[in-house]
């Protein structure tokens, strides 16, 4: 029997990040300072980030060192397993060979993790004191909160309000590692204020609680804020995963001919494609796909710009692919995957075929979550569960002796209400919002 | 730096399990006939259990093989990870060694899943078409789900009440895995109504979900019952645990001088207990802890005799420790602890001094597991912080550097509404129930 699981040792976890940009053919737009329509300079973000990571977001060095305290954290649960799908495979009756790599194994159950520890401890060498984040689904909530908790700092997440009602235990993982948490929208900022008065009964969005957090961090001079996704150093701490897999597949003597992984901001994609991108460049045979729900299709139905990253239109302006700032999906259950946007990074690649996109709808979505739950055991996050439906899709049609591997972004033990909704029959899929879309791409920064 | 993790390949997995049985320097009691007051014979049981598993129950042979199809599904997460609690000792300043067999890896988060697969692999082979069992803290039923669903069995989960409310996420993995879950006491069988009758708002307990399962499987000729403790053939499936255990501390180059594991029925703690109990009985200077909850403390407030177990006294008369069938325990959040009795191969290694037990209340427990999941970030399941409270205790007060494992038996992402009362101050503790205790050991059994 050969091994289902690639593991490899402690020693083995990754000592420095990779840096696509220094790598990159094309050099990548730069954000965009909406007061001066000029590039963003670095001190136009020292009141809300470090200067370490300042510097990373902007860095063209290829690797950039990761600290010992940092990889001292990641030693808890990395390196994290690669996967062979050998009874998934079976079911399928397909000639695929189906890895995922398994991020869930993480103390807070995703990939979340991974930038999490570095964001918190950087802010603490900063000597700042407490950090305002926003969530969506509630794993970079939890991610955070317990990234603080190792490093004694303080941590309020504004949690979007659908998943605040939908995702109680999230919530709980973020008290027990001592944050405060708080449904966004919320009469605590200028931002929430404003949106509450024009909808007191808004579900919130990703856009409106980074505009919440940023106005936390932006106003307390002892407060950073921090993002789990979109930005080039979140994309940079998370290529641990890539780097970790490269060594997995050559131990397996396997050369992937398709990668997948669900995309929202883009982390958890970037972390596993970000250090593939260059052979890809060079070999037309991987495939790299990005998949996102059709309710908020950011790369499949966006339009490539400048726009905010935020509700309230307080962020730089960022070139990527985007649904409009005013755009608020549908309260689909896949909380982490509901951002208007998407990394700036990723969406270049995207704008250049480097990687290709696709949507499915939530029903399709969880049907693929529950065979992987009954033939692997593991229950995937419905962000995850994206990832599973296109390998499946894949695995189905390109029946010949491929390599697919997925990113296992994250478990789903914390979404076991959406699944009785989905196995009830009562879960819906919401129409294409194509005209939702046209309304809010109207909105559009004048700068483009 | 050390590892942390000490993680063994899939060539690893034991190919047979450890049967004390055969080693031990005395007899086990035979379990007793309740009709005929003699002992038990195999024909008794097989209305009830397939023959393989009646034979592994009364077995002398030290090493029974574990057959290839067991094997293959054990792979999916086992061997699991001995990890090393670093920064729980740091936390504690103990110079003790802290490490813990991390069972909650598995699909279904706890060590349940060990005999599960076992269990029902077994029934399919005997031509048995559906399970029936009960269950507490629902980390049995999710496991015997998940396996039922591998070997494609129906199975009907009798669900202690108050858990099926307090815990309402194992119910939606059972129902992922195909089972149906049934709160009891239930109007389904004989058992449940007669108890219903004398108390229409009977929370429940372990041993009446035992009676409805076992009166289900006695009554449908295509249905076996499969129990999740207590029995000798559970705690057999349970020694991959300590077997594993001990190739890995032979790697870290350490001897345990305390095993330490939670105790309902047994079957976690003689996972992790049975095969060192030999050394044990050489060596005075291992010791062996069984913990369990003051609510329902069979082993240090029990009476060490023959009684059912079950409350409808529809099972065999064991020899154990026990409180009474008719003891009812009050609604501590560690619902996998809630059983008047305990396995009779445990109770004997207790009776004869071989292992020791210790009891605490629930709100110290919920403070160690809070501890824990902040330096460790691993949630624990409310049984498995009955260990770690005793460990915390033994590195804080036995501080010489000595080398101490516990069994984690589960993780606690599924009981996350118990951590939410303990953090929010609801928790409350009950008082000792030695009135409860003394009148339900009035109802003993008159053979003894």
């Amino acid at each position: 029997m050969e091994n289902l699981k690639i593991l490899l040792s402690e020693k083995d976890i990754p000592h420095s990040w990779y840096n696509l940009s220094a790598d990159l053919p094309f050099r990548l737009p730069p954000p965009i300072n909406p007061a001066t329509k000029k590039p963003l300079e670095k001190k136009d973000l020292s009141a809300i980030f470090p200067d370490v990571l300042i510097e990373q977001e902007v860095s063209q060095k290829k690797w950039i060192e990761i600290p010992a305290q940092i990889r001292d954290i990641y030693r808890l649960w990395r390196p994290t397993p690669l996967r062979r799908a050998r009874r998934l495979e079976r079911f399928l009756k397909t000639k695929a060979r189906i890895y995922y790599k398994d991020e869930s194994v993480s103390p807070t159950g995703s990939h979340k993790t991974n930038t999490a520890v570095a964001q918190a401890y950087y802010n603490k060498k900063a000597g700042i004191k407490r950090l305002a984040t926003e969530t969506g689904a509630g794993q970079w909530g939890a991610a955070l909160s317990f990234a603080c908790n190792v490093f004694s700092l303080g941590c309020r997440v504004y949690m979007v309000k659908v998943s605040f009602h939908q995702k109680p235990f999230r919530k709980s993982l973020m008290h027990m590692w001592g944050s405060e948490v708080i449904a966004s929208p919320s009469s605590l900022t200028e931002s929430g204020r404003r949106i509450l008065k024009e909808d007191p009964h808004c579900q919130g969005s990703l856009g409106i609680a980074i505009s919440e957090a940023v106005e936390d961090a932006a106003r307390n001079k002892d407060t950073n804020y921090s993002l789990g996704s979109v930005l080039n150093h979140v994309l940079l701490h998370q290529t641990v995963i890539g780097l970790e897999l490269k060594k997995q597949l050559r131990i397996a003597g396997e050369k992937p001919d398709y990668l997948i992984a669900c995309v929202g901001g883009g982390s958890n994609f970037g972390g596993i494609a970000l250090p593939f991108i260059k052979e890809k460049i060079k070999n037309d045979k991987l495939q790299i796909i990005a998949v996102e729900p059709s309710a908020c299709p950011s790369l499949t139905k966006g339009k490539y710009c400048y726009d905010f990253g935020d509700t309230a239109m307080l962020t730089p302006l960022l070139k990527m692919f985007t649904l409009g700032h005013n755009f608020i999906p549908a309260g689909i259950h896949a909380g982490g995957l509901r951002y208007h946007g998407c990394s700036p990074l990723v969406s270049a690649l995207a704008s250049k075929e480097i990687i290709q996109s696709r949507a499915y709808h939530q029903i399709e979505v969880f049907k693929a979550a529950v065979i992987f739950a009954q033939t692997e055991g593991i229950v995937p996050a419905p962000e995850t569960a994206h990832a599973i439906k296109a390998a499946i899709d894949i695995a189905k049609n390109d029946n010949k002796e491929k390599c697919i591997v997925l990113n296992f972004s994250g478990h789903g033990f914390l979404d076991l209400s959406s699944y009785d909704k989905f196995l009830s029959g009562e879960l819906k899929n919401y129409a294409h919002p194509l005209k939702a879309i046209k309304n809010a791409l109207k909105d559009l920064p004048k700068f483009s």
